[in-house]
């Protein structure tokens, strides 16, 4: 049995008003046993080690919820294009020389950064799913996995046959740390037979489906002329939300459409960088929470945005917000909130994203003793509008540590950078000569 | 006589074209006396010291171009809030408690965030600019300080006198590393008569102006109604413009305005994360630089932002940049521009912001040699999109390493953010209880 006690402040992202400026944490094995102001819960609790960070926070690892792990390949490798010739001349035909294995290593230096940047969780979307989950099961973090479903595509049945293996195969591996979704692209790259065949196989299965829903105003057109239609109110019409559905984008709605996906409790993965960086637009969060609709966040892949950086992430959202609609629109604490608590309940993961007895041990400290972190007035402003990814110093996952004075434990870093660097490398030269 | 070598990958921020992957920099005291491939300028240069760093990009330092660096003691004090609450009842009453000592410790540890983020050079507008002086002198970085004038107020005629002093105390200061500007601090806190004076004693002494102009749409309504013309009409009316002046903000703009602007040479001052947190509008960054004005970047002060990195300040202009126009508007090589070259324009400073022979040496090096910097397709696009304030590893001001390792060796950083810490919750006790 392993036991460990973090001395530390203490977010537990439990409510607004909790924060314990001296708390402590105890953990037993893979789960929380309780947390509190320090020395009010750990009197009788024997442990093997104990981390004495009295200038960290500790706070909920922090949950991507949209992400495609293996395009760090594709890092930095096309940008400040037009999406069509970035997507036609650049992504896909780099995408089409991707082998498994650098499906692999790609992954893997997804895991190091995300790990790096206090990153404990991701729903990932893309090809060879079974490198993705070997890469999660050795880093030691946690996943939601899904094979990207492109129905019109040459491959569309063989995926859907795949995403069944996915799921028979890994389902609950790594103790828990993986979960499998069935993953449909996207409504104008699959056609509604092909997306109700997902639904009811994925039912059959018992699990959701992670879809990219009203990302461009092309799609919008696009789907409103092939069906008279929003795309919210096609899926609907197609029955795909009466389910656990997590929609990446939702950049375009109207007041309908966020009416069907609050009526069906659909989760929403907000990107607001990859919106940014892509030109897509400003999704309409805070109407989405006016509706109480689960919202959480996710960088999607570095090739448009071009890290997996959710502390960035976070102030991006805010920003983006503030410039939409007011200054107090998505406060600190909100944001917060989407990138941990709500972030678990958007991949439907009901034991973690929060410091509470009975959670999963998944939490990270950010080392709050340097210049940019003081005065110390809020630690929510200063987690959400200050704080960058190179302040994470320990990241701990089913109660293990998998980082240390952010140095990664589970993962040899180099190999994994020069393997990336030499496979990416390989395919701009097979591409580009 | 010092002499230095640095060998990484250069980016000498000279033009579009010019990266050594494998380069070196050879700095003889305060000034760069060559760059280029590796072994092809060092044969005969006698070195004191050489630095290996052949995984970090040594590039200039940044340099932010608007500021009130004191204001880190409202560090995350007050967020989320509405625009005119949170000037009058938070942000107006802290800085009146705020002491000529709290100004010093505040700015210190500006300059010690700044260092480990990357900046060499600030513009900075504020009060007790003495103490502003101090700091820097001591810290060894670079800056042009602007007492900031407000007309209106009751001490006008006294801070006119301050900025006066400063100027003779101070210009040319620490070996040229410290230059002064006027600070008049808007249209509507200064009437035309007071502009005018300002201005009158800034060309007697052969100096700039630096002024807010056109921040808000407040602001625009309130010059409308009071002169009947836009900010930029009515200060071009005045005779403002015509020498060296740096507006801060610029984010509503006729065209009208944009070629006055454009006729009379004012440089900008663009802060992308303010005018996001604080609802002020996405300013015409791509029109402005079309009419080939000279536009660099600035964080304002630590109350509206809450940091004092230029690397999120990029990547956020970027950002809001494409959304605002197209995803190819403001690409990455550009925005480097406006941290470093353009930076330096927009402060009339002739020899930084860019590594060649004759420069001033100042320069940073970013380490590159983490996962979130591979693969290695565009050192530009990483540092724009990719990089934290985290990443940089050394800092030189004027020939002289501030920062190794990160340790910065110029200012005690422990001191610095203790007594900011002190300081800053004594104000809010004295106004809060």
């Amino acid at each position: 049995m392993s036991r460990i006690l973090i001395r530390a402040m203490v977010l537990p992202m439990t409510g607004p008003d909790v924060f314990y400026p001296h708390g402590e944490i105890c953990i037993e094995n893979d789960r929380i046993v309780a947390v509190g102001a320090e020395g009010s819960v750990s009197e009788n609790f024997k442990t093997d080690r104990v981390f004495n960070l009295p200038n960290d926070v500790v706070m909920p690892g922090l949950i991507n919820t949209h992400t495609h792990a293996a395009m760090t390949l594709l890092r930095s490798y096309a940008d400040d294009l037009p999406l069509m010739p970035w997507l036609n001349e650049k992504v896909w035909p780099f995408e089409d020389k991707m082998t498994e294995q650098d499906i692999y290593w790609g992954t893997a230096l997804a895991i190091c950064e995300m790990i790096r940047s206090g990153t404990t969780t991701m729903l990932d979307m893309y090809a060879s799913m079974e490198k993705v989950a070997e890469a999660v099961l050795q880093a030691g973090t946690r996943a939601v996995l899904s094979r990207g479903l492109i129905g019109n595509g040459p491959n569309g049945e063989r995926a859907l046959q795949e995403a069944g293996d996915l799921f028979h195969q890994y389902q609950g591996a790594g103790g828990g740390r993986l979960k499998v979704m069935f993953g449909p692209h996207a409504p104008y790259t699959c056609s509604g037979e092909y997306l109700q065949r997902v639904k009811a196989q994925a039912d059959s299965l018992g699990v959701g489906i992670h879809i990219h829903v009203a990302e461009t105003l092309d799609e919008i057109k696009m789907i409103q002329e092939q069906y008279g239609k929003t795309p919210v109110e096609w899926l609907d019409e197609l029955g795909l939300f009466g389910g656990h559905v997590v929609a990446a984008h939702c950049v375009h709605l109207t007041a309908k459409d966020m009416d069907i996906l609050a009526r069906n409790h659909v989760c929403i993965a907000h990107n607001p960088e990859s919106n940014m960086k892509l030109n897509s637009g400003t999704a309409p969060i805070t109407e989405l929470l006016d509706r109480e609709i689960v919202v959480g966040l996710g960088t999607d892949g570095a090739s448009s945005n071009n890290n997996l950086d959710l502390f960035g992430e976070m102030r991006t959202a805010a920003f983006q917000q503030k410039l939409q609609v007011n200054s107090t629109a998505l406060p600190a604490y909100k944001v917060l909130e989407m990138a941990t608590v709500k972030g678990a309940r958007t991949l439907g993961l009901e034991d973690v994203g929060m410091l509470a007895p009975g959670f999963k041990a998944d939490l990270i400290t950010v080392d709050m003793d340097q210049p940019h972190f003081y005065p110390r007035f809020s630690i929510p402003a200063h987690l959400v509008y200050v704080a960058h990814a190179g302040d994470v110093r320990t990241v701990m996952v089913d109660g293990k540590v998998i980082m240390e004075e952010r140095k990664i434990l589970t993962l040899d870093v180099n190999k994994v950078c020069q393997e990336a660097e030499i496979r990416a490398k390989r395919i701009a030269q097979e591409l580009n000569g």
